[in-house]
């Protein structure tokens, strides 16, 4: 099985976090987030978005989105509940990470620390993605408060999709120390057995 | 069953399409989508996004995010597959619509047709923003060439939330006559037993 990925993408992250608590085995390509030239030679044919995470199968099938293939793998374990509330709560905040979390604070993130471009190229839009990105926070310390987990009563793939972002946050210049509950909860999600770094 | 409703929304329209198909009934409670000051009000406590469409269910449980609404009444129906592979392609095509298509094309379409405000206010990002549509649609048009549905050789999830915004594309100035693969297959969509249109 072949993952493109990028090592600084929280996207990509998501599906190496589930893999590693899974212990499924695969190979990795890098594919460079910054110079996207050679997307369409190298994912035209797997992924219609051109993005990573892209997974190739065993059997050649391709997936895409970062939250297909934590379902695809995650359907069946502990990861994704019973329950059919429960499964569309999961959802729910993997809907919300993909539309309102991660355009803001990756986006951010992606700008100031990886892009290679001065700060200034994206001075017309930093106050309105940085806003967006504190507001998605705000919604969700106001969900974890006097919770553990997101959804249920133990870590699910919506805890793996929000973490991956929100644990480097910091890095888009957010400043988590405002949030106790998210603090207490990245504690939880990275102390589980089979936890990897972004950086593993 | 309450659902917290816009009468222009696509994301809205995929719930009331999905419904009306399943035959499931429910009301309705209009939601402004330009004066948005009134949403912490009405739909705090039961959707972290603050957006439409929200589900209220008969036992008071909320539901937000289009697409996990539509896997809550999906499953197990003939919406959702049961191959697990073709589950995944559902929410792959999913996920994409929610971060590829709809920032993009749902965006310039509340902007040119229903915010409101003169399409001066927008100038500096809708070159972009239509961009980004026509890149999204030249990936689902790539997709549906040789195919009738976007994932399996029936109508699904998918085909669902990709509808909604496509089909009133032109409301944004997209230019759907350059796609006839999309415009077959929107026919097909509508063309369905137990069809709604958007202003049903």
């Amino acid at each position: 099985m072949l993952l493109y990925n990028s090592r600084v993408s929280g996207n990509c992250y998501k599906v190496r976090l589930l893999l590693a608590h899974l212990g499924v085995a695969y190979e990795r390509r890098e594919v460079d987030v910054a110079d996207r030239s050679n997307r369409p030679a190298l994912l035209g044919g797997l992924n219609p978005a051109l993005r990573v995470p892209t997974l190739v199968l065993d059997d050649g099938r391709s997936l895409g989105e970062s939250g297909a293939i934590l379902w695809y793998f995650g359907e069946g374990t502990r990861f994704v509940p019973d329950d059919p509330y429960e499964r569309a709560q999961v959802l729910q905040w993997m809907f919300f990470e993909q539309y309102d979390h991660e355009p803001a604070i990756a986006v951010v993130r992606f700008w100031l620390a990886y892009s290679g471009r001065p700060v200034e190229d994206f001075a017309d839009r930093l106050d309105e993605r940085r806003a967006a990105g504190y507001r998605a926070l705000d919604a969700l310390e106001g969900h974890l408060e006097g919770r553990s987990w997101l959804v249920g009563d133990s870590m699910t793939l919506a805890d793996i999709a929000l973490y991956a972002y929100t644990h480097v946050a910091q890095e888009g210049g957010f400043e988590l120390e405002r949030y106790p509950a998210i603090h207490a909860w990245l504690e939880r999600v990275a102390s589980q057995p089979g936890h990897v770094r972004i950086d593993a």
